[in-house]
């Protein structure tokens, strides 16, 4: 029996993708849209307080493709304001012109090495990083994974020792993209479908393919990475939100 | 051939899913949605007073993300009556307005290890475990899953006493749980997709990670599981339901 | 290359499931509801004349969960008088309400080691057998599998001895249950997406489960069988149409 | 690097599943009906013209289960007629009664050994192998299928006379039916998602059943063959047609 | 840990794929359609102009089969261009006719090897590879792939040495089709769900066939490919578009 690997647990994230029906927001009249509009952005100006008050965080973004159209990215300290926040979006006007084609949730998993030698309950580094404020970069990169337990590439039966090893060389990947390409590591064993969520920020798009392509051929991704689908987005203002939907 | 496992064998549940559509809900006339309210309140409160006549149990949960908005977990002696409650809650009203993404019908199962030198029909704890009565906490998790049939990971072509060794080291892994996590394991062989299905009930949704990230590095974990979709719900009272539902 | 196991071939099924939407059906007017609801009945009553008639079987079932709502099971003589059933079925009035969320085609497969002495011609057993009527028991069980042909687990690479041997195993495995359990065994290879229906008839939903796990534990499950949805239903007279569709 | 197989390629063939909305159909007036069957009946009788002026081929189909109603199988010199006439059929008045749950894209394939010491472009028996009027039997099958490339099991890998010597095995239990069922194999690498395609032609629906079902213990089947999913149609005359839609 | 492959990353490409709902494209008044036909037309004319402009490239082809009716490939310097004129497609009128069934956005990518001795920057002919204008040629072949890492065919854990060999033969198997087949090889790794994209491009429809049949006897297909749905179209003029859609 290998031994489990301790985690610092943070807040939570629900990265909640949407699909527009621009057909039916077409055929709104004009007041309905402007009051969707509206309502809607007095909603995201509230999210954008939380994060104001440090009791969270927001981030909204065009997604490129068909699988979804916009995200609306929220960190908060309980999954149930997650849910909450989640239910008040779908019961906005805007909401009547809004498919959900996918969502994760997931909560920001920091490794306990990384807390050494120091208190991870005032350490304002490790704070930072558990409840964490979403950088205000150009693009954002979403995918969920597991660690792979097939045959004999299974993850959870090596040593803790080979575990680390492969871990930090896999650090030592994502350190050459420092100032390029930030991440959160989000867990959701118990939570959502993967094991774990990835976001990334980055000024480039073209970074992210950079990243990812150069980590699949570290160990702990070549034998061990199972990829979810990937989605891109591009970081938009609250007040860009008219011109988004404008029809 | 290996020694199959004999289990003992209790109610049934059935998790049964629903997806609120909020548009439809709002389109509908303030008489409709407070009727709609009334008889599902109405039907939720017979199940309650099922529970009371110690006939069955009922959970009313909020379910965070796309996968559902809702989950109405009933527990009874009979499938048919599963089957019987979930056709009255599609001929109730608010049913116009919910789609059913998901559901599960599973029966209660206990090892016949834990009954040992005990008379199962008569024995008090056995028989509340068989015929459980859902903990008023605050979260759920349901997830269902399967033991791995696969090359030289094939549960059921290992010997009994392995199995047995493997499942109590999984034992000791969630009695560190105690107080923070209840379980109840159901078995669905023959009745459903997969071949268990996992209820976890917890104060705090961070316990279910924990406890689930914990156990996959157990051997019956690492080697042998394979596991569905996670759906986490927020335990309600019957007296939210129109709140909730506000509009 | 192995050697080809020879079938008796009887009549073929037509496992029909269907799932009501339950609002539009409300949304009828009662002059509309009653038509729909008559002519079902008489077309299962016709159906059910067929069986009188010795030239085919049918049965009527409520079912679980999200995956459908009503089984309409059929046997016949030729395939495409299921295929004509079906389309008179799409044509009813109720089906407007229906939505046809699965179906299975198979046919009635007896191993020839059965009829090992007797003509199956003319063999009464035999006939029965092939030409089935259903059990009018409680509750049905249907599910379509694989025989598994991966790696070293490769069904149809093994001897016709091993495969035989096998097979009498998982057979005795099954007599435990007589009187519990009674199963009808049908072919689809070329017909429809897995290898084999296995359709099985109990008075307590629980032999099904118990049945099912027993035998996942015969080598010939274990290493060999890939198994598709389980669906579940109750058995209802067709007087009973009026009652489950009452809204 | 394994040799690989030289291909004569001939006619392309479009199978082209469609579902009939038999609630909207009703639901259309009389005279729409009409002019619906009417407009089909004008398009299919232009295929048939082009199968009597030897410029391709047309079968018309009612198809068993919830996977489809109907299937048009045309067969062309061009892909790009088929796309046209794909289109047209679009386009028509009872095609708004129609969705189109599947369809496969594909191009007869023979293989070169066939044609040893003969000249394809002129010999007549591969002509007609190559440009093939679709016999007017009773029932159709069609699948697509996969050559295996999975561990061991990599067909792509092996030797050229291990790979000939297999599908000769294969070819002789074919031809154990000849009379029985006759078959035309399509390729598709790079057009559609599956390698190949395997349209079946039998008197008898029984014979799909047999020929597949013993065709799985050849090695080439039982370890090197993914099968996709598997259609069965009936053969039906244009005249049909309005009896097929009567509603 | 093996070593990584260098790119050169140049435009990226959007595989924008449509289906018309002709149903609802019927329903409209002619006025309305002439109006999606004349917006659509001025929307591409302006992606035409882009390509005029050296700042992109533009290609409009129908599709054969049920997976899609149209596809817009676009390719653009930066990928929330695309975005943009994915929406920007989204809003037209045309766009209350079309459904989304798939999309794809990847970004051009040459090995370094190709660069050897020259400066990627200002060399001709890479520049041109790097920033494609789409061939005006019949026919277009799209599908992504994965290289597999599954046991002991894992891509990722090989020597950079036997990367390169394989690449290279199976370039060889590629140049055989020089003046039949074109093709521009996308990267998708981190943007999108599988590793690359490749967009074939070929006078005759037949030789996607034959090219990639051959390639899959190659050791680095055979072994290491996996591959998604396979999409194939027909170039059209923009001028087409009224023709195309015709009712």
């Amino acid at each position: 029996m290998a031994e489990a690997v301790e985690t610092l647990d943070g807040w939570y994230m629900l990265h909640d993708f949407r699909q527009v029906d621009w057909t039916a927001f077409k055929k709104a009249s004009t007041e309905e849209r402007e009051q969707a509009i509206s309502e809607l952005n007095h909603l995201m100006a509230s999210w954008q307080d939380v994060e104001g008050e440090k009791q969270g965080s927001f981030g909204f973004y065009t997604v490129i493709g068909h699988k979804a159209d916009l995200l609306f990215l929220n960190v908060r300290p309980t999954m149930e304001e997650l849910t909450e926040l989640e239910t008040a979006l779908n019961k906005t006007k805007m909401a009547e012109y809004f498919t959900q084609p996918y969502s994760y949730v997931s909560v920001v998993e920091l490794s306990t090495y990384m807390a050494q030698g120091k208190d991870p309950e005032t350490d304002p580094e490790i704070q930072a990083r558990l409840k964490p404020i979403l950088p205000k970069w150009n693009h954002v990169c979403f995918y969920p994974m597991d660690k792979r337990r097939q045959g004999d590439d299974n993850w959870y039966m090596m040593s803790k020792e080979e575990r680390v090893k492969q871990m930090y060389q896999h650090g030592m990947t994502g350190r050459k993209y420092a100032g390029k390409v930030r991440q959160i590591i989000t867990g959701s064993q118990g939570l959502d479908d993967w094991e774990w969520g990835v976001t990334l920020f980055a000024h480039d798009t073209l970074q992210f393919k950079k990243l990812i392509y150069e980590m699949r051929f570290d160990e702990v991704s070549a034998r061990f990475a199972d990829f979810g689908s990937f989605y891109i987005g591009h970081r938009k203002e609250r007040e860009e939100l008219e011109r988004i939907m404008h029809v």
